[in-house]
């Protein structure tokens, strides 16, 4: 296994060895067993955001995306109104979902270098009283932007209004506490902070809001209502479980906790991604977002402003040096990304420093050149 | 490993270790080397039905009733109409997915004993014009009866309409050739005759059919038209697949083909079946169906009709033995479930019989009385 390219992506990420053994043993989706494993995932994943006297936890099969749609489409009744503000791809996303869903949508458009401003949405809630809901991506993916969780929550719950999280990509390392951050729903997945295997969303529903949500989905697989009552009566998944997926979380958040939890995991990848920063100025590569509001989950990075750059080939000379790079995904200047996340091997986040720098020296790039990293 | 019990159930199955050990790896979802699993995985399953020339695959994260679903939201328009004969909980299942997508559903009910009848479909195909599209599933694993799918798919197909098979517990086993088995879609998924592991379906879906389908579905994750085009235009996933479980059903696959692809695997589970009613019947248990229309994947026995026999006691005590038995699923009479599918380890279905025959001798109860035997 040493020879796995490390991935400096968003997910799926590098696990650590214990977590995909965890994978080498088979189990019977109704068996006790199982079922026993099911129940110490989802206690735990509430237990990480303090929400044991406020919210249940519902999984899902399936990627993030289908756990978001299945909390859009349970959890917001078909008469609601979402508010959804836009800086980047993973809240279009949630956007366009409302839409499908027949869901009344508004939004607030910002500049993907741009965070989310509280003020906004306030006075969109004072000057619209039919919004229901607020959705909210807790970091934007597509950039590594951070938006203000906690200062949103304040103002959604000062107005009486539900609010829906998109915490894919911080879950599990930035703090989010149920009992002083109001939220409907959080949602997020096996494979990201957590460090499981992708194959499972999950969904941390307010109890008080979850039961009063019968019939109200657009699909029976995504409802999440019925998921759920399902469980708390069987113990079981109403459909078939990715077996292999839970149990391999299962392991993922025993180690998790045993490294210390989320103060642990939030500090290693702020380190992470001060080190990836660090050198990629030493090296004259520049990021895409002032560090004030970059989360430390992915890093988006400009593309070297040079001829001779390509990122198809830079992607598979990096690649052949053991690191899996990410593409950007903006559309208006080229950048590609660096996650933070993830067991990165023994040389860490260096190696992958080490390995951009060597292979833009193999392709004739010059940005350590003082005018080119003013550029 | 060889610790864990054999699951003796509809799926998950036991897999071998070598398809376990292919999750022993973490892919970027992003990465020409994951691409070229997917595009192999899609070919082969394409090929199984020899489809080559009509047909696409579109693989979906989640269960396999998320791919049903999904079949259903995409491949019937929003004005269609289905008609699902009815004889046992997937059909039922099949026909509250309709219900709940607002699709217009006509059903023709049958005992969970009886086989679908084509003339039944044809009669109804006759009678209603604007019956759009027959839902049927091919071997019903609430039971274990074989609906005679090639019949029927003349009929639907002699009257012009689309059908949609649920061929879950089939696909991989027992034949169903594209080429003179009309059919809009088929749907399966990893963890069944393939003996992946669970956590993904897929739609095996008319390319003529799937092209008209934009904007049809009730789903933005569900959405197969999206999913396909998404694909054909990357070669990746549209959202983060479960990049072990695809891995895996790889390696399943190839192992399949090795020995000896759909004729082998479905020789081998009729043997399974026949092994395992002769050793039913050798120690006084009945089965439910009559042989003719039984399905060499699962097996329903009727419980022994004594008061020592308690479900739960019985399953822990076979459990105990090294094998994992599955409940019944008939609401009338009580009865147990048993699987013919799967790596059934060095003593095959046979020690698994004789597991439920020293339970039973445990338990005190005397199945072996003749007078018990026919009962």
């Amino acid at each position: 296994m040493s020879a796995d390219p490390i991935l400096l992506t968003p997910g799926p990420l590098t696990t650590s060895v214990r977590t995909k053994q965890a994978m080498l043993h088979d189990w019977g989706s109704w068996d006790a067993d199982f079922n026993a494993i099911t129940a110490r995932v989802r206690d735990s994943l509430v237990r990480i955001v303090h929400g044991e006297a406020t919210h249940e936890c519902v999984p899902l099969q399936g990627s993030g995306t289908f756990a978001v749609e299945a909390a859009i489409g349970t959890l917001v009744p078909r008469d609601g109104h979402v508010l959804v503000p836009l800086n980047g791809a993973y809240c279009q996303r949630i956007a366009k979902i409302c839409k499908i869903l027949g869901r009344r949508l508004s939004t607030i458009e910002y500049g993907e270098d741009q965070q989310v401003r509280a003020a906004d949405i306030a006075q969109r809630l004072l000057e619209d009283a039919s919004i229901s809901h607020v959705a909210l991506v807790h970091c934007e993916t597509s950039t590594g932007i951070l938006n203000p969780l906690q200062e949103i929550a304040q103002v959604v719950a000062r107005h009486g209004k539900g609010l829906i999280v998109d915490a894919m990509s911080t879950f599990g390392a930035l703090e989010i506490d149920a009992r002083t951050t109001p939220f409907d729903a959080l949602i997020a997945a096996s494979g990201k902070c957590l460090e499981g295997v992708p194959g499972m969303g999950f969904v941390l529903a307010r109890r008080a809001v979850l039961e009063q949500r019968e019939g109200v989905s657009h699909s029976l697989a995504m409802d999440l209502y019925d998921q759920w009552v399902y469980m708390m009566r069987t113990t079981q998944w109403r459909y078939t479980p990715p077996t292999h997926v839970v149990a391999a979380l299962d392991a993922a958040l025993e180690q998790y906790f045993d490294q210390g939890g989320l103060a642990a995991r939030g500090a290693a990848y702020a380190e992470n991604c001060r080190v990836l920063i660090a050198g990629l100025n030493r090296i004259g590569l520049r990021v895409f977002l002032p560090s004030e509001i970059q989360a430390p989950i992915i890093v988006t990075v400009h593309a070297p402003d040079d001829p001779r750059y390509q990122f198809k080939r830079f992607y598979d000379a990096v690649k052949a040096r053991g690191y899996i790079l990410y593409p950007g995904k903006l559309t208006t200047v080229e950048t590609f990304r660096v996650g933070c996340m993830g067991q990165l091997g023994a040389s860490g986040i260096g190696g992958a420093v080490d390995a951009i720098d060597a292979v833009l020296v193999d392709m004739g790039i010059q940005t350590r050149h003082p005018e080119r990293q003013r550029a």
